[in-house]
């Protein structure tokens, strides 16, 4: 069963706004074992609408259209729909209260450009949208069916769980699976050459990668005539694919390098201080986004002058003088001095030359030591990082992340 | 002139990676003067990214493809593209050369596989990647431009900005200028009621808005025969908007409050530290992603623990005890904490509960106060904010940066 996915928008096809609806429909799709094939974004131009529409009825078993359902005139997916499937737009008078209700409960008037939120092509079923004036609906054309929605995420995605997931589940007659092995600390050619033979087009389970920000996810997506043979079928692949990649594997799925090593600090019962230079809070703001971290995350400082080095993280000013702020010495007693301020079993550092100014030939832009400090001494590791400000203290975020996981991986 | 985007990538039509190249090259494209007609995604199917390509080139009049240009089998842009226009690919010694060169200079070793990405359909123009292994290229096919880039954003945007836009400002025949006033501090609807006879559709300049993470922006787009009218023509709607928005507006076009509040410090020679508890570093994290901040920044303390604001700020164990770490005392006393340690001009100070876990019907999820101290004393706010653990610290520190802007405007 395959799917087409258009999002309706003048402001998504000016790019003055990023279309999000569109992959989390494709990725819900794809999970219920429905192919997504094409997303369009089209704008509040009809012939063209009608021109998307037409062919991807033809096309595709399911259309489903976010966004121009709303009540001004370039919201035109209705009257589209209706051209497209041939029949006239009727009023609905349930749907009408509905959105009368709402405007009740506002305490504001409902205006009259409002009520077009109830018309609806004849035939179709009016998808109910509690948390919005406009309700979706879905019709037939052919063998094709056309479902739309509002472009308000928080609208369209509890419409789509509630109302219309559940009806499209074993339609497919197939099941899917799709899974990731999260690596990193090598480049994307290396890690797929060394699963190549497994990376083969037509193969089940197909194997892929992407690479994002110098994060590589291997994908791995299993196609069977049931959930547990298909997940059979994964998780060969993901032992096999593990087993190749070793240390360069920190986790699957959604996990990120921060989730990985803030699981592992609240399960093991490990406390750990951050202190930061250039990435002038990332690292804190990365580990303090998961959920729970409170357990361990004792506290972090942003020593971005050499005086707050100092009162801060009790970093010798002679240290400083004589190495530099961007040094290995400074790197380990930041690292050392955050971990014993705050009495945790880790201090972890970064230092390093973020850019675009700042830099010399001896350090150039994108020099960045990166160090953990634990009852087991302290390691210290230079990088050399390529890209814009916001690339190396992203980069050297995730190798200092990174290089903690290996630490504690190796009993640290 | 019109132009279609086509986004290539099975992981993009998958929804497995959120497209933001196409929204990219969508607004580069309206700004000079060309309209985005449609965008589209397709995945590794030979046959539909053919279907999708033959349409677009005789649809419009620039065709712009990101993505499928890699090492990889289902990298499937160059051969598609090929079969469109009807010519066979041909490998370009210059670009080979150039990949074998980037591949030296890692010290790593080029693969057989990489070679592919100097092929290039006869009779195309080699666009230079100063930055990776994959030249981009563009090709005439009737009265239709193709043009091919890389999917890595950091990649393409340098090759449209250094190639592509230069050739293609002024191809439309006419001059549009857009521009954008930032607002914050109020919902969509209040913004747009003070503005809305200036919203008509079809006026000239074309007024509409967008909101995004609490940030509305007002979008102002003006056509005219050269430059210098469009422009004259957008300066007199941005007076007027500014004047009736006052000081909701923070800043136009790539202002962010971060940049706007980074560049009063700088500019007026002022230091500032910061203290945090919910936010985690993210209001360090967005005042140092400007470049130049050293200047003004002089620290920032991530006090998670409530052992943390005494050692690091010096709030008395008394007043959380008394009133809880979350509280208008305790933010207060972390802002005072933050700016006499720092010994800076401002201390600015936020505590709160982000969530999904740690609400009490008290003190309930999304309870946020924020604080600035400076010579003229202390100014807190309690916010009630709604959303997600991410919304929940996104916008408290929308908030605090957004009083100190105020607070800054009114001469503290």
């Amino acid at each position: 069963m395959n799917a087409e996915i258009v999002a309706a928008g003048t402001e998504l096809v000016l790019g003055e706004r990023i279309n999000t609806n569109s992959a989390y429909l494709a990725a819900q799709l794809a999970e219920i074992g429905v192919t997504p094939v094409l997303h369009t974004i089209v704008g509040d131009d009809e012939e063209a609408f009608v021109a998307v529409l037409a062919r991807a009825v033809e096309a595709s078993d399911l259309v489903i259209i976010t966004g121009g359902i709303g009540p001004t005139l370039d919201d035109i997916t209705r009257q589209t729909v209706a051209r497209v499937t041939g029949v006239p737009l009727l009023r609905d008078a349930k749907a009408l209260e509905h959105i009368a209700g709402l405007f009740r409960s506002w305490g504001r008037e409902m205006k009259p450009s409002n009520a077009v939120q109830a018309d609806f092509p004849k035939g179709a079923t009016v998808i109910d949208n509690p948390r919005g004036t406009a309700p979706g609906f879905r019709i037939r054309v052919g063998k094709c069916e056309i479902v739309v929605f509002p472009g308000v995420p928080s609208e369209m995605k509890p419409m789509w769980e509630a109302s219309v997931r559940p009806t499209l589940v074993g339609a497919s007659g197939e099941a899917v699976v799709a899974r990731s092995i999260n690596c990193f600390g090598a480049g994307e050619s290396d890690i797929t050459e060394a699963i190549k033979e497994m990376m083969v087009p037509g193969r089940n389970p197909l194997v892929g990668d992407t690479a994002e920000d110098a994060v590589i996810k291997v994908r791995i997506r299993a196609r069977a005539a049931t959930f547990e043979k298909a997940s059979g079928l994964i998780e060969d692949d993901m032992k096999e694919i593990r087993s190749r990649l070793g240390l360069l594997v920190f986790g699957q799925d959604n996990d990120t390098l921060e989730s990985v090593v803030a699981g592992l600090l609240i399960s093991r019962g490990l406390k750990i201080a951050v202190a930061e230079s250039c990435t002038g809070g990332l690292v804190s703001e990365r580990l303090t986004d998961i959920s729970g971290i409170s357990a361990a995350f004792i506290q972090g400082v942003v020593a971005y002058s050499n005086e707050s080095k100092t009162t801060l993280l009790g970093v010798a000013p002679k240290l400083i003088v004589d190495y530099g702020a961007v040094s290995e010495p400074v790197a380990r007693a930041m690292a050392e001095g955050a971990r014993k301020s705050a009495g945790a079993d880790y201090g972890i550092s970064v230092t390093g030359i973020a850019g675009p100014t700042g830099g010399t030939p001896e350090k150039p832009v994108g020099l960045v030591y990166v160090a953990v400090a634990s009852r087991r001494g302290t390691t210290c590791r230079e990088l050399r990082l390529r890209g814009d400000r916001g690339q190396v203290r992203d980069r050297a975020t995730k190798h200092l992340l990174n290089i903690l996981r290996l630490e504690m991986a190796s009993g640290g």
